[in-house]
């Protein structure tokens, strides 16, 4: 879509001939892509944004680098929202290739596997599985009954999705009008599962608004988990039971999280962290290898020290 | 069924010939709905029922009103356990019309529509989707793979329905014997959902015992959040992943609730309320605009004090 | 398979012609098991075993009792998820018999019920619903539409599965290597639930590593509620929306718990306790008919005082 024609749905004056593939974020945005900038944590990331244009508030136009289009408006979120829906894809595919499945690959009654899709050796898709259009699956995959993989997301090797979880269901985004409504903000990414990795019954993982929700090699994950939409999660960490991560959270290596905890949204946590069960992060960890407990979560041994302070009340 | 038939299968004396067509609360009920009296709580609207006749203890039997017969039980709430099930429609309709199903509506294999279902224009229905029997789907909806909606339910247009979510499975209610053991209490009621309304992935949202939880246009629900029965959402409200609402409970409208958070049963919370992620709300909210955390909830601005003091002890 | 060949293919040396059939638990592991030690709260119960070989770190192969062969190595609990691997039944059985289905069970379209399987009289299974290979199931259940019962399980009678709840999926159980890689526990017991249970919609219970997760007669479980591997609930049990139990809990009789409330693992709780909702009980409890609240939890009353002493602070 043209630049010039995108502008035009959006109720913005752009003449630009350039033609727009996508949305990004500041940072991922190719010369082709259309980015955004709302909040101010990612000033430095407008600076050296290498996005074809960004929809920017008039305060900050001056911060847009030379050669890239500021498109100018009060409300460039809630514009991003609208520009979104003209780049998703179909919900269903109309045509495409057959799928390619593997060899010994099993595939039970009342499974669905879209177009264009591949499924690897080996693998087993039990009943009520359904994998949407353009997606690849690696070998030795076992999905579970009534498992969803959404369309475009990737699996590797040997990764156990175990009954009822949803992979690349769409993030939660939406900007919000002044009269109070929510626009949707189409979630165009997808998710990427690497190898041997398990994911819990009933467990959903959010596809990207953007890119891609990222989930690294070794990562086993409980039932009933909620990964936000962006989230990276790096090798081997554990998340049990009921825990929730917002989305475009970065979590290292070998981090454990116990269960019912929560993380919030765009935090980073360092390798080899332990969150105690039911505890509440709301700020990055930057040393690795330390526990944290409570809410608002702290080191487990002050968390510790305060109950016990409380309890001498 | 008769009254006089209904009161001989609870053991109970009642020679009233008045046609029963189903139970409802004190404040709902019509001329031809039983009720019934258990919490001190609505003793108001008890004087004020327009049922046919209400169960109720002998302590509070003279608070019926004239007109309305008085059904008088040392276990009222259990006897409209033990009632509700002749009230119960049928898990599946062995007769009934082939589903109407609107223009440019696709339906993918291993789908099910129930028996007098409707449904509109411009909707998908992907692989694994169920519709129960009687319901009623507008134009323009997008139901996810796996979802499912029960029986008797309603939405209406443009919603989407995320793999996995479940909407009208039975509210959680249960009368108690003195040997304790639990007995259902049918839940007779429904799912209405409006217009504009994004259900997230492995939501729950439970019928009605009677009448409808009712759920208005533009609000919009992330993943894994259970809705109870008899709740009402009013327009344009956003939870956020893993919240829970216990049932009965009233929103207003544009409420934002944060992840992990819960709402107790039989409140009513003012509109433009803002709760915190990880927030337990236990008691109503009558003054809009405010922000509440912590658990029990209190306003934000008080939390965050009691939090600076409890670290400084 | 003969032990001297499972232990050759966990590198350790050992010439028995003992047939084992399967792990087990100290407690539990009969003549042909074997069993593992790992937690020190156990020693009793590694004195007492019957199994036929143990599992042991070398300091602690003295306690194995005479007649038991001490299979000794560093690290007993990762050779245990290694070979748990050769005692995982198949995913899906090649061959098998038909299912026998009872007389007046409807089984609506897209279900699937696996080989071996019986279930008895007046049942339904709607749509979607997935009924693994040699599971059995009683009279007069209900499976709603996409509900999931894995192989092996059992099922009493007048159970009501709600939609999409997951019966049997694997236990979080992975053992961990010194290079931080996660070895999966395969989880080769089963689910049994009793009579009249309610399991409620995206609900999951979890299968046993080795035995059963028991839910006994008359608990009734409402939505999206985790059931760990191994827990027992006793008789009569209510379970609210969003709770979790950790693994290798035992409930006891007509306990109630408010909703997402937590159980930390390995506990016992007495008959009639009650859990105030958003609990977290980290402790057994032994006397039975007491009220506890918070996180930590303690006595409901203390609680409120703690609270109480908190806001005069």
């Amino acid at each position: 879509m043209k630049l010039k024609d995108l502008a035009k749905n959006l109720g913005l004056d752009c003449q630009s001939e350039i033609e727009i593939t996508g949305l990004n974020t500041l940072k991922d945005a190719k010369k082709n892509n259309l980015s955004f900038f709302e909040n101010k944590k990612y000033l430095d990331e407008l600076k050296h944004t290498k996005a074809a244009a960004v929809l920017v508030h008039e305060e900050f136009s001056s911060f847009v680098p030379k050669g890239v289009l500021a498109l100018v408006d009060n409300e460039p979120y809630l514009k991003l929202a609208i520009a979104s829906k003209f780049f998703a894809p179909k919900h269903i595919e109309d045509e495409g290739e057959e799928p390619q499945i593997g060899d010994k690959t099993k595939i039970m009654p009342n499974a669905y596997v879209g177009k264009n899709t591949k499924i690897g050796n080996n693998c087993i898709l039990m009943s009520g599985v359904f994998i949407g259009d353009n997606v690849s699956i690696g070998d030795s995959c076992v999905m579970y009954p009534n498992s969803v993989i959404y369309r475009d997301c990737v699996l590797g090797n040997s990764c156990i999705i175990q009954a009822g979880a949803v992979i690349g269901s769409d993030g939660f985004g939406f900007a919000h009008t002044k009269e109070g409504k929510h626009i949707k903000i189409y979630q165009n990414g997808n998710v990427i599962l690497e190898n041997d990795i398990e994911i819990g019954a009933n467990t959903t993982v959010d596809r990207a608004a953007f890119g891609s929700t990222l989930i690294k090699s070794g990562t086993k994950i409980d039932n009933l988990v909620q990964i936000g939409h962006n989230c990276v999660l790096d090798e081997n960490v554990i998340i049990t039971g009921q825990v929730g991560i917002a989305g475009s959270t970065t979590l290292g290596r070998n981090i454990v999280i116990g269960g019912q905890s929560g993380i919030a949204g765009h935090l980073k946590v360092a390798a080899f962290t332990t969150i105690a069960a039911r505890s509440g992060l709301t700020k990055s960890v930057t040393k690795s290898g330390q526990t944290y407990a409570g809410f608002p979560a702290r080191l487990r041994k002050e968390w510790l020290k305060t109950l016990a302070k409380i309890s001498r009340l």
